[in-house]
């Protein structure tokens, strides 16, 4: 039987996005090694750059070519596309025309004055930060926010501009849907917060006091990251200044993390937040690398991820049962009558701190509540960049129940603005959202959690994983849509909220 | 004033040699990656040469486009090339105008059968000497040959083969003039090596009872690296199963080395070489990265730089009194009554025996000279495939020795062939010729070239290396004529054999 026109088509069409993806893989390869590798001469990076840029160039002329467009297009006026594709390959020619458009829809000019600016802004923003100074960051902040209108409008004008940010990043997540997930959370997180910080904290002094070997937590960490799941023929582990994950295909995972000498918990729950990450990228399906529907759904799907593994396995007081004979062995100055459970209750200590990155499971959301008013007034036009300041403190006291003394340590800290990225701090917390409901789904289908995890049945955890977010990969049309293929719901806050009430009574001793 | 058309030309040929070195730089920071840190598994291996492939297949778009060719050939006929481009641009214009023929002279079909051929001879190879057997190679070995003689046809029909072939690794370097080198090698060290072969070697038992730790030898061998010049903020030192070194540009060369725990030396003495080969690229011009002219000479001149490192630096007794007081620090199980003379005694022994790459200075290059003679003798038709083992046996014992018990050990060494890298071998001991004539003329400069050594005046050699060799890239045109430039003689073997005599004369107090 001869193929079908549709057919030979698509078979075009997949073999080009192929070659995109597999140029964007060289790009992503050169962006690794540059983060982790390259020697320290600005001559090194400067190359580098050049390599890059004609690369890059190149991956941009390959996606936005004529024919590449022409290809799209005919594809998508066949009269017998539900036919003759599958609602994966259906979802594969969405994406992509999704991609090829908003490509074409920008200006080369455009492109690239909103690349120079983000790079002025970003050295801007090191300076104003070291110097503590504000106003003198407010105008390429008011600038970022205009390129990011006008972005707004090439990509698509009937949008309202906050969604058209956002979708940069979470697929489909209108602003009304944020509202009322964060508003719910604001509501719920606020007065018991105010509690917590009220309470008594536990004593973790005896923390200070313990030579914590970098060396050993580097062979703690690899252990973990085997034992929980992460396969080590399919990717690496290195150590970097800043932790990332990297995807270049489903094969070829890394992850990067650091050691502190000093405060033994970063460097594992760091490295269990990037297993997380990059367990979803192993796990996505093989046979759609390189395509666009086989790519993570989101960045709040990636986030609910890692944030699964890091807050529901790692901070539960099952994982350090679990490896505690492993860790006494590693670090043998640990007092004998230290337990488990004295680890697990200081690493969940919960603290008002004025640091985003810093945070912990409770007081973290809030940080990103804030970020989403304080983006949602600035687009909206009800606040000016002048007074950030001033409601950031405000908020910060309402909301964390700490006001940074400085600018400094309170709206300067955080890249991601002088990045130009805006709409992106809500994936934080909706990760955080969804990871609670696959560990309310786990319980629900799995049985005990902390049992599975007390016994190390980690595998058991990865392949629910698996099979109800990884493998779906981008066929979903959003994390709402994922969500409620797998656990019947949309994107709720309230398990988060129940988790948290929950844990946090039980370590606090108090009623939240 | 207004910039002639020659300028402008040649601006834009430097901008396009750039991007192609740029796009290259990309390929080759790919498979250095895949050498050193590809996951295990197989779908990385297979992602990845999806990426390799797309990128050289532009790359190689980019290096024969039409337009590419239209600018050289208007750039070659301006009549006013001599006033308007330095002698450097002038080079950089031919060689950029040599390197595009080459690749548009060969037909796509025929470079694409060629690689296909290659990889299944390096398949072939790899079972047949697994198996000792020549014969299931010898049909593949000759059609390695037939296609080296089309590919000469195809890049310059009117000379001979195997001065084609060669020209890939050593430009310029006619036949005869390889057959005067190694003739004059062949007739000093066939009777030196049967002396020395027949001398009682020093006794080296007592290496194998000291533990070479294999971490102290990476500290030990950055440390050496550090101190003869390799600049660690433009370069690496990593770990790999094959050492080898990669200059993405003089700002980011990579060295990879190995460390056994049984043979000292290797890793010092590997690495010291590949240190040799790094310094050069790092000597390179830096204003002339990215263009053909700024490139190393040829890989028998790189072989100078690795050689002159390896043999006139790392083997001479002064090296090893100056480190002697750090290795006994690193190895403290180094019985007290060691010297340094002893360790240098030990590393310089000079055995016959059957395998290449294990080979010291004395016997190495008959290896090299009994490969050439079977090129020439192979290309000329004088010589059938299936005669090798036979006549390979007989020149080993005459040249070297001894004779190889099975063809495993003997012509089924070496991966060159089994690559198709035919004309490849003699750069090899060119490098030993030239290093020799560095030494010499040194010493005719700087002094004593072992006390230098020997107080680690390391800078002077380096300096001398920088602006003597490595700061003229490939501006001359061969390299005797870098050699007439800087030592006013062009390749001769006279001083590579002298120092050989004296050398071993005084190790095994003989008369050679």
């Amino acid at each position: 039987m001869a193929e079908s026109t549709t057919r030979q088509l698509y078979t075009t069409l997949a073999a080009t996005l192929q070659e995109i993806a597999s140029l964007s893989q060289g790009l992503h390869v050169l962006g690794w090694d540059q983060q982790v590798l390259l020697p320290s001469s600005d001559g090194a990076t400067a190359a580098r750059g050049k390599a890059l840029a004609a690369l890059s160039g190149l991956v941009h002329e390959k996606s936005t070519a004529e024919s590449f467009g022409a290809l799209i297009e005919e594809l998508e006026a066949q009269p017998d596309l539900d036919e003759e594709l599958t609602v994966v390959e259906r979802a594969n020619l969405k994406l992509a025309a999704i991609d090829f458009r908003k490509n074409k829809n920008l200006p080369t000019s455009f492109v690239r004055e909103y690349r120079e600016h983000t790079s002025l802004s970003h050295a801007a923003w090191v300076k104003a930060r070291k110097a503590d100074d504000f106003p003198a960051f407010a105008p390429v902040l008011a600038k970022t926010l205009d390129f990011c209108k006008q972005y707004a409008q090439y990509v698509d004008a009937d949008r309202p501009v906050y969604d058209v940010l956002v979708a940069e990043y979470e697929r489909n997540l209108p602003s009304t849907r944020l509202a009322e997930i964060f508003s719910e959370l604001r509501e719920a997180l606020v007065p018991m917060i105010h509690t917590i910080n009220a309470a008594e904290h536990p004593d973790t002094a005896w923390m200070d006091a313990i030579h914590w070997d970098v060396k050993k937590q580097e062979e703690l960490c690899k252990h973990i990251a085997q034992e929980i799941g992460f396969d080590f023929t399919r990717g690496r582990l290195d150590a970097s200044v800043h932790p990332f994950t990297s995807g270049f295909n489903t094969y070829d995972v890394r992850i990067t993390t650091r050691y502190s000498a000093t405060h033994f918990a970063e460097g594992i729950l760091g490295t269990v937040h990037e297993v997380g990450h990059a367990m979803y990228e192993q796990g996505l399906p093989h046979d759609l690398d390189g395509q666009p529907v086989g790519r993570a759904l989101s960045l709040g799907v990636h986030e609910s991820n890692s944030l699964f593994w890091e807050n529901f396995v790692c901070r539960s007081r099952a994982f350090w049962r679990h490896f505690f004979p492993k860790i006494r062995e590693l670090f043998p100055d640990i007092p004998d009558n230290t337990t488990a459970d004295d680890l697990y209750a200081a690493i969940n200590v919960a603290r008002p701190g004025l640091i985003r990155v810093d945070s912990d499971e409770v007081h973290y959301p809030m940080h990103i509540v804030l970020r989403w008013e304080l983006e949602t007034l600035l687009l909206n036009g009800e606040v000016e960049v002048d007074d950030l300041p001033r409601i950031w403190n405000e908020r910060m006291s309402n909301y964390v129940g700490i006001a940074p003394p400085s600018d400094k340590d309170g709206v300067l800290q955080d890249v991601h603005w002088p990045e130009g990225l805006v709409g992106y701090f809500p994936t934080y917390t909706l990760g955080q959202v969804a990871a609670a409901q696959w560990a309310h789904a786990m319980r629900e289908q799995l049985g005990d959690l902390d049992e599975l995890i007390e016994q190390g049945e980690f595998k058991q955890i990865l392949h629910w994983l698996n099979e109800n977010v990884h493998k779906k990969a981008s066929v979903p049309e959003s994390a709402d849509a994922l969500l409620e293929e797998t656990v019947g719901e949309k994107l709720s806050p309230k398990y988060l909220i129940a988790h948290l009430k929950q844990k946090y009574s039980a370590l606090y001793g108090v009623e939240l």
